[in-house]
C-alpha cells in the first residue's frame, strides 16, 4: 500500500477523499483484496441428493406450471455468494422437476443451456422443434439462442439437473431473452431425434444435411449439433476405456461431434467414472466446476476438506482448489465447468498437486 | 412467471421456502430480472476529464508513492455498480499519476492491463525487462502475467489512462498477482523498445527473433507482441484512411502484428477520428466500451442521452446501447471494449439502429 | 502471343533461342497451354472390377510376397500420364491382393495411404502397433510416416483398394520411405483395435488417452486418430440420413472424430449412396476424384461422357470435369479426392451445372 | 521387391505383364524409385545475373510485346525438369523485361505471382485497379486471381523477377486463366497504391475500409492485401533487427499484415541478410526454394556443393539439400519457396545439419 505523505487525519486527505467519492472515482490504494494472490472467492459446497429431491417434490405439490407459467426450477445457491441464486461465479446449477401432464412452454435466450436427466422416464424437450426424448443420464442441450420447450406427456414425474452460463452471461450484460407463442409445439414422438439421424457414429459427418439445428443469430454455429448423449453410449464408451486402457478411473468429454469442440463455447461437461477403492490425483485449475453424482458412492476432498457423497449429491469446486476423488462404490461423476471460458481469453492454468492430507478426526 | 395452486398465505408454502433457504436453494419462479428481454443493467456515465486531472494533481500532493507501495490511480467507479471501484462489469478504467522522480515497482498478474499516455512525458514502463518510453497518445500494453514497473527519472509528472479486464478476470475467479522483488530493474533508456525493434513495418515478421517478450506461464502467446504503438503512427494511419477513402472518419484498430488478432485476448482497443461536422452513424453492440477523448470536442447520443465532451473527458457505452457520435471540433477517441469476449463466447451481436432524436430540451 | 520485331527466320532471333536454350532458359512466348482457361489435363477414364479381380487373382497365383518381400499391388496408370502408375496427377489408386497365409512387412513413408476393402476376410493390419481387422465395406487408415504390415493369417485371400496421396508428395518431393526391421510384429487379434476402444459414439472424446496413435515426426497430429471405419456404421449412418431427410440419395464423410477435419491433411474419403432410379445434381469441382462402386449398379455422365458401372469398376472425375450419377440398383460409391489439398491452398472451386444432355446413341 | 515364384521368363508372368499393360493397370513391384529414403528428385543449379540481363535486354531489341501481345518472360528452365519451364517442380522463376513505352496488359489466373523488382523505374503494375509503382527492391503482388496489367510509360526499361506457383497449380490441374479486355486501365499515378494507405504501421489495422483488394472467387480472403512491400521498409527492418539482436544475420517474412500468414496459401517470401565474413548454420528442409542475390556477394553450400554468387544471380535449393551461406560482402538474398504448401499438408520437416565441409579443390 502506498505510503501517504501526511497523517491519516489530514483534513485535506478527507477531503480529497470526499471529492473522489463525489465524482465516482475510487482510490486504489484504499481498495483491499482486489489483486489476491491466487483465487480464493468461493468455498466448496455440497448440496445432498435427497434434500433436493425431496424439495423438489414438494413443490411439485405446491407450485403450478400451468401454461403460460415458467419452469419449476430450484437452484442451487452458494451460500458464499450473498443471496444470489448461482452455485459459482460463472455457474447455474439447479434441479427441474415435471410432473406427469405438465408442460413448459418455449422460450429462447442467450444464455445456454444442458439437462443432465436424473430421474423419471417420458418427457421430450423440443429443441428448434426437434424432439428429444429424455431418460436418466440422458445430456440434452438447448443451445444458446434456441427455442425449448419440455413437454411430460407421461404420468411420471421427471426430475433432471440444469446448467446455465447465466452468471458469466449476466455479468457479461448479454443476456437476451425472448417467450415464445401461447401454441405448444406439436411433435412427433421418435425414439431418435432428427440431430441424432445426423450423427450415428465416431468421425462419420453427413454432407448437406449436416447441420440438424440452425439459428438465424450471431454465434449460431458455435455449439454442438448433436443434441442429445444417450447414457448407454456414455456408459459403453467408459467401459470401453477402461479396458482398453487397464486403468481404475477414465473420462470422457461431450463435444460437438463435427469439431470436437465443447458443447458449448461457455460450458464444459465430462462424466468421470471411478472404480471401487481408487483415489484419483490431485489437480487444481483456474475456473469452477459443479459435479452430479449419478452412480455410487464416495469422497471428495476439495481445497482441504473432505466431502463424502452418494448418488445425487451435487457439489462445487472452486477456482484453484485441488480436488480428488476416491470412490467407496463405483462412481460416475457428472461434471461441468467453464474452462472453456479461461482457454477461449488465455486464463486457463491447471496444476498436478500432492495428495492431500485429511487429519483423521475431519476425515 | 408460475401459477400457484396455494394461496400465498398457504403455510405450507411458506415451510417449503423457508426449507428451501436453509438448504441453500432458491425457487426460480421468485426471481425476477434474471433473463431481461435486452441487457440492461448498466446506464451510460461520463467523467470530465478536468474533475480527473484535478484530483490526480491534488493525489499527488498528499499520497506518497515510496518504495514498497503501490499505483497511484483514480479508478472510476460507475454509480451503477454498488460502491465497486469499476467502470463496467467488465472493464477497468482509471487515470494513473505518476510524478516527477516517482517509482512504481514491479508486480505481475493475470489480469491485462494497458495504458493510453494523457499528458506529461519522461516515464518508462518496463515490460519483462523491455522499456517503453511514453508520450501522449502513446498505447503501451502490460499483458497478462508480464512484469512490469514504471520508472519516471524526470521532473514532469505524467498523467494516463489504465484500462484493465479486472472486473472480468476476478467474476471468472482467475486472480493471479506476484509482486517483484525489492530491487528495481535497471534499463537503458533507448528511443525505440526491443519489440519496436522487431516490429517495424506492417506485414513484415522478424524470423528467429520474433517473440521480444515470452511469458511461461499458460497464455503466454495470446497478447500482441508489439508492446508501444506510438501516437504519431496511429495519427499518420488516420490521415492516410480519411484520404484513401474520402470519408468524414476512420477508425483502427490495435493489434497484435503477428496474427492481426486484438492486443490481449479480452480486450479491444481502437481510435476513431471524427471529423468537425460530421455525426456518425447509430449502433449497438452487446459488450461494453469505456471512451477516452484525446482531442476535440464534441458530443455522443448514447442510449437516447445525449453527453457532450472535451477532452480528456472519459465515458461509457453500456451493453446494448446505442451510440453515435458528432464532432464539434476534429475529435480523436481512444476506445476500449470487451468485444473480444462476447465474439470468442459466441455472444456477440450488433445492429445499426436509426438515428437517434434527441429532444430539444435534451440536447 | 507476343508480336515479334523481325521476321522469324531473323537469324539474331534464331540466335537469341539457342543462347536462352544454352543458359537453361525458355521463353514464355514460345510455350503453349501452360495456362489453359480451365483444367483439361484428364480424361474421364473407368477400370473394370471383373478385370481388376482376375488379374489380382493371376498376380497371386504367379508373384510370390515372401517375407522380405514387397506389396503386390496393381496400381490404376491413367493412360493420359504418359506411363506413369498414376490415377490421376495427385491421387494413387491401386487394387491389393493377399492370399491366405501371406504377409507384408512394415514399413513407413509419408504419402498417406487408406484401404477399401473388396472381398475375403481376415487380414490384419498393424499401424504403429494397433492391429485393425479388415472385412468387405471397412475403411483402414495409414497416415503419413505410420508403421504398417498387413497379416493373412487365414486361408482366404483379400482384394482392397488402396489410395494415396503419392503423385502429390512425389511432386513436393517430399517422399520420405523408411523399412521395418526384419521381424514381423506380434499382435492380439481383438474385435476392437485400440483406436475403437477409444472413439466409440459421436460427440464422446475420450480424456487422457485420447491419442491412439502418436508419430514423433513433424505433421503427426494431422491425421484421424480413428483408424478404422466399419462397414456396418456407415450403412447405418446412410440409412439413418435417408430416413431422416425423404432424400433419395446421402453420403458421409469420414473424419477425424476429435477435429471433424478430413482423415488426412491430404485426402478426402466419402461414401454416396444413391437409391435405384434416382440420378444425382450435376456438379464439377476443381481437383480430381476416384470413384469405386462398392454396391450397385448405374451410370455416371463425366464431362458429357457416360459410363455405365458395376459393383467393383473404379473411375475417375478429372478436376472440372461435371458429373452425376444415376442408380439403376441401389449403389454405393466409395470416392477419394484431393479437395483438401486444394482448400488449404486456396483453390477450390465448385459449380452447380445443368444437367447433362447424353446423345441417345452414345448412351 | 517380390520373389517371384515362376522364372523370368516364365511364359504366364509375359502375359500377366502385357494384360496388365493392356488394363492401364502397372505393377507396383516392377517399378523404380517411387518410394526414395529422402527426397533426391533435383539438383541444385544456379543462373548468372549477367546472362540474365544480356538475354533479357536482347529480348527486349528483338522480341515486341504490342497490344494484344503477352509478357516478355524468360522462366528458369530446370535442366532436371525435362524441358519444362519451371524451375523447381512447385516453383516458377523468371526474369521479366519491361522497356520504356511498353505495355503488359490485363489478364488474371488462379496461380499466384510476385514480383522483386531488380533494376530500372518507372513501372506501374496495376492490380485490380490499384495502381503499385515499382522500385529495385520492392516486392509487388498479384495474388490469385486478381486482374493484373504493367504499364511502363517511362524511357528507361525495367527488370524483375517473377514467381509462381504455376508449377504446383497445373500438377493440380486448378489451372483457371481470364484474359482481359482489349482496353487498358487508366489509372492515378499517386506513390503510394491504395493498399498502402490501409497498412501504414506494424499492428494498425483499419476498420471498415480494411480491405483494399477484394475478389469475387473462393480464395479470395487467402493473400495479403498489402500488395506492395517497399524496399526502404524491408532494409530499415533488417537493420532494427540486426542492431537489437547484435547478430551477423537477420531475417524477415513478407505477410499479411492482417492476418500474419504468408502473403499467399502457396508461396513464402523472406529477405535474408548476412554480413560479410557470417557463415549461416546449415539447415534443409523438405520443399523447394528459388534464392535471388539482391546485394552482395559470397557463397553457399547446397547439398555438399559450393555455388560463388554476386547481385543479380539466381539459384535453386531443392528439397532436403543442406544449404548455408556465407557473405563476402554484405548480401541481401530474396527467397521464396513453397514451404506453406509442405506446412499446410502436414510434409513440413527441418533439420539442422552439421556445417558442410567442402573439399580445397571443390570450393
Amino acid at each position: 500500500m502506498a505510503t501517504q505523505r501526511f497523517q491519516d487525519d489530514d483534513p485535506n486527505v478527507d477531503g480529497l477523499y470526499a471529492d473522489l467519492a463525489a465524482a465516482d472515482l475510487q482510490p486504489l490504494w484504499r481498495q483491499e483484496g482486489l489483486l489476491p494472490r491466487t483465487p480464493q472467492r468461493l468455498t466448496p459446497h455440497l448440496w445432498r441428493g435427497k434434500t433436493l429431491r425431496d424439495l423438489a417434490e414438494r413443490s411439485g405439490e405446491l407450485i403450478g406450471i400451468d401454461r403460460g407459467g415458467d419452469r419449476r426450477v430450484l437452484a442451487l445457491a452458494h451460500p458464499d455468494l450473498d443471496g444470489l441464486p448461482f452455485a459459482t461465479h460463472t455457474l447455474w446449477g439447479a434441479v427441474q422437476y415435471l410432473a406427469g401432464g405438465e408442460l413448459a412452454p418455449a422460450h429462447r435466450h442467450s444464455p445456454a443451456a444442458l439437462r443432465f436427466t436424473l430421474q423419471g422416464s417420458g418427457v421430450w424437450t423440443l429443441v428448434n422443434g426437434d424432439a428429444l426424448h429424455m431418460a436418466p443420464g440422458d445430456l440434452v442441450l438447448t443451445p444458446s439462442w434456441t427455442w425449448h420447450e419440455h413437454h411430460n406427456p407421461g404420468t411420471e414425474p421427471m426430475l433432471w439437473f440444469d446448467a446455465l452460463d447465466l452468471p458469466l452471461v449476466r455479468n457479461l450484460d448479454a443476456v437476451f431473452f425472448e417467450p415464445g407463442g401461447e401454441e405448444l409445439s406439436p411433435y412427433q414422438p421418435e425414439k431418435r431425434s432428427r440431430s441424432e439421424h445426423h450423427f450415428t457414429a465416431p468421425g462419420l459427418l453427413p454432407l448437406g444435411a449436416g447441420r440438424a439445428v440452425t439459428v438465424e443469430e450471431p454465434g449460431s454455429d458455435r455449439f454442438s449439433h448433436l443434441l442429445a448423449y444417450r447414457w448407454e453410449t456414455v456408459d459403453a464408451a467408459l467401459s470401453s476405456l477402461l479396458r482398453s486402457t487397464g486403468h481404475q478411473e477414465a473420462a470422457i468429454r461431450y463435444t460437438d461431434p463435427g469439431t470436437g469442440h465443447d458443447i458449448m463455447p461457455t460450458l464444459r461437461a465430462e462424466l468421470h467414472r471411478v472404480l471401487a477403492g481408487h483415489r484419483t490425483a490431485s489437480t487444481r485449475r483456474a475456473g469452477s466446476a459443479i459435479y452430479v453424482v449419478f452412480h455410487g458412492s464416495g469422497a471428495s476432498v476439495i481445497g482441504g476438506r473432505r466431502f463424502s457423497w452418494n448418488a445425487g449429491d451435487m457439489f462445487v469446486v472452486p477456482s484453484w482448489a485441488a480436488v480428488d476423488h476416491e470412490a467407496e462404490e463405483d462412481a460416475d461423476l457428472f461434471r461441468i465447468s467453464d474452462e472453456p471460458v479461461l482457454e477461449a481469453l488465455g486464463l486457463a492454468r491447471t496444476e498436478q498437486t500432492p495428495s492431500q492430507q485429511i487429519p483423521a478426526d475431519r476425515a
